[in-house]
């Protein structure tokens, strides 16, 4: 696919002179999509329905005034200090009463560990336990910087199938019977059970249980990843997977979506041993997570009904959902997606005629951005499908998004019907970025 | 060395029902020093010459205040939110400012990555060239916090021969010499050339050249850490080994030492396709870096004298060097160890018949810390030097640890002269914590 005046990787290496010392895991390092997504997402004209980002403004900034001057006059020397590698105690008893929300109340602030955001204790888990070739178990499609994750230490993806109920416990099955006969080496299953980033379904109570029992019956950790489980729209989630087993699952918390991404707060509460060695990796990763951020996430969490404004992030992610339901069912009722109970994203399924990746361009130059199925699966599957992102944009952008998108769609559409194909492909495609993103 | 009744690494294993699902890299992690040190040091009876904790009380706190003011008006919701990977264009800026103190004037704000920390850094480059089985050159002794990084990702460390002058070239190039002999991957020269941590020694200008004309030769990268650069005392420092060479050389700065470590903002300037790879790497690793922490920084840069405010550490560090070394010679005079031109550590040779390691346990008891030699060696040398560090401790708490240690010292001595040796074990020492500690 190389061309010899073309400025792409083959010549990058070329030019590298230490192109040759890197790891063997560096050579599956691709380029990221979460920077072209801000590249993208930051032209104020262009509607993004392709970030993850929450929006931040509903937060009253004098809740952070207030929780910064605190944390100054009652602990300041010590939040401009080193602090442990497992993160300050102050935070982690305040994470209990977080996760008491999730149904989680037998846990121990000694088996929290606060890291850099909840993707640092993602990658710390897959650096502790992923050997090249191991196999990582993960809904299909997946979170994008899961997949990143896993692949940055050389372990494959082996999605299980889901539908509107979440993961399919005979699938679960299926794919654990079918890499044992192959010989190998399944390390633990990644879910985002509630409100799943892409898909936006969750994983019934009944399943729950069937997949804690398939998983401990094949010595199968499980790695809960749940940053939107607070965010409920219609009902109150359901009880973390972490609530029904404390043995055999690690769960991934985070202040990004409830609080503020820029302060960089997540957590993770693991059966002992393990948390013993993510104390370890934390501390050869960055020494301690931020004491500073820490604190001011204490203070806020002490000072603030918390509750109340999570409260409050569910009003304004509800109207959003139903601006974009709405929005959908006007301008696209030809196509299927998901009406998700919380979190940030739908998740669209397009005609087979339709590329999501091919339209993307296409998209961008109408401007509307979303993120193209393919980025939430690590076998090349999801062109046929794209991730609608609620969560940033106001409902009447979100209308205009969805109306701009269809405009996109049904164009493409036509052509399938009067050409028979949608491959119209224009001299401008080479020059935008190639598939956007997502970020978290 | 283990017997039956011992709750030993052993027993974890059985405990541990995850014991054999970890990776190969795990098996090498071990009880990091980081937290003994932290649970020792927090003592306040104890005068810990142990840490690596700057002095933030020399911080005006209304410094951070109004830099906190500022951004939250000016650029809220930006500090709240996400932000890109290789960290916000306008800290980046003011970094060069930085490093143009240390001689480095041809850099572009493109090429620097903001980490969570230096450490972080450290780790993210060590991901992207360390496979299993490849070579790290390091200082003899070298940072513990480095050590522990490298043997994260299973590689060995080799250590090259230091004096007052820092890294001896001649015995870089034999060690060069005798690793390529036995068929062993170098993939980087790791080095702290100013104000060594833990020898307190710095690299001449003569051999900087030699150093840098050395790797160049032989293709060998250079990962140069340079927290303490800033913090000279008698004159001002070297240019930095980044400054004389574009190409080959990756430069770790910091923000924990002129500023807060609480704040964890570190940052790497790396030749542009390195800085590619670990801008992706950063994204795996923590999605972006704290964005909310990186205002603080930048504003506390647009605002304050900060030079100013260095100059002002500098006298705080001088003074402590100074009454430690005073408190050497008048206490210990039989010793001898380095007097640093700048940093926090100091580095002490014993005689033979002390043995750093074994002494701590009395010391603590004594209610002294320091780090033992063996923190700083890959390879298990160090039982007769210590690492004291005057960083935190006020000098009239420095001459105490230093009173208190001269008679643990010269009770060994004592020892020593009348039984010929000094090996005195009681029950006590098993209690203790061993060996602590050092952090960064």
């Amino acid at each position: 696919m190389t061309h010899p005046g073309d400025v792409g990787p083959q010549t990058g290496r070329n030019l590298d002179p230490w192109y040759t010392s890197y790891a063997d895991r560096t050579a599956g390092l691709a380029a990221s999509e979460v920077r072209a997504l801000f590249a993208v997402a930051s032209r104020p004209e262009v509607v993004s329905l392709a970030g993850g980002m929450p929006f931040v403004k509903a937060l009253p900034e004098e809740l952070i005034h207030s929780a910064f001057t605190t944390m100054m006059r009652e602990h300041g020397s010590e939040a401009l200090q080193y602090g442990g590698g497992q993160g300050i105690p102050e935070v982690r008893e305040q994470i209990l009463q977080v996760m008491s929300l999730e149904g989680i109340n037998d846990a121990s602030a000694d088996d929290v560990v606060t890291t850099t955001g909840s993707q640092h204790a993602l990658d710390l888990v897959s650096k502790l336990f992923l050997n090249p070739g191991d196999v990582v178990l993960a809904e299909a499609p997946s979170y994008v910087g899961a997949l990143g994750t896993f692949k940055s230490y050389q372990a494959d993806v082996a999605h299980v199938a889901i539908d509107d109920d979440g993961l399919i416990p005979e699938a679960l099955e299926e794919t654990i019977a079918h890499l044992r006969v192959e010989g190998r080496t399944i390390k633990f299953l990644y879910t985002v059970a509630n409100y799943n980033n892409p898909a936006g379904v969750t994983m019934s109570l009944e399943r729950r249980i069937r997949v804690l029992e398939i998983c401990r019956r094949e010595h199968i950790l499980i790695l809960e990843d749940n940053p939107y489980g607070l965010l409920y729209f219609d009902k109150p989630g359901l009880p973390a997977l972490r609530s029904m087993d404390a043995e055999n699952v690690i769960y991934l918390g985070s202040f990004s979506k409830i609080l503020s991404p820029g302060l960089r707060v997540g957590w993770a509460l693991a059966p002992h041993a393990i948390r013993e060695k993510l104390i370890l990796a934390v501390e050869a990763s960055i020494l301690s997570p931020s004491t500073f951020n820490q604190w001011v996430v204490t203070e806020y969490l002490r000072q603030s009904d918390w509750q109340q404004q999570i409260e409050g992030y569910r009003a304004v992610y509800r109207e959003r959902r139903d601006a974009m339901d709405q929005a959908l069912n006007e301008h696209l009722p030809q196509l299927s997606w998901t009406k998700p109970d919380g979190g940030f994203f739908v998740w669209v399924r397009l005609t087979e005629q339709l590329d999501s990746k091919q339209m993307l361009p296409r998209a961008v130059k109408e401007l509307v951005a979303y993120t193209p199925g393919t980025a939430f699966f690590a076998d090349g599957r999801g062109r046929h499908e794209m991730r609608l992102s609620f969560c940033y944009p106001t409902p009447e952008r979100i209308k205009l998004g969805v109306r701009r998108l269809a405009n996109v769609i049904n164009g493409e559409l036509d052509l399938v019907e009067t050409f028979g194909t949608s491959t119209r492909r224009g001299p401008d495609e080479d020059r935008v970025n190639m598939p956007p993103p997502n970020i978290s």
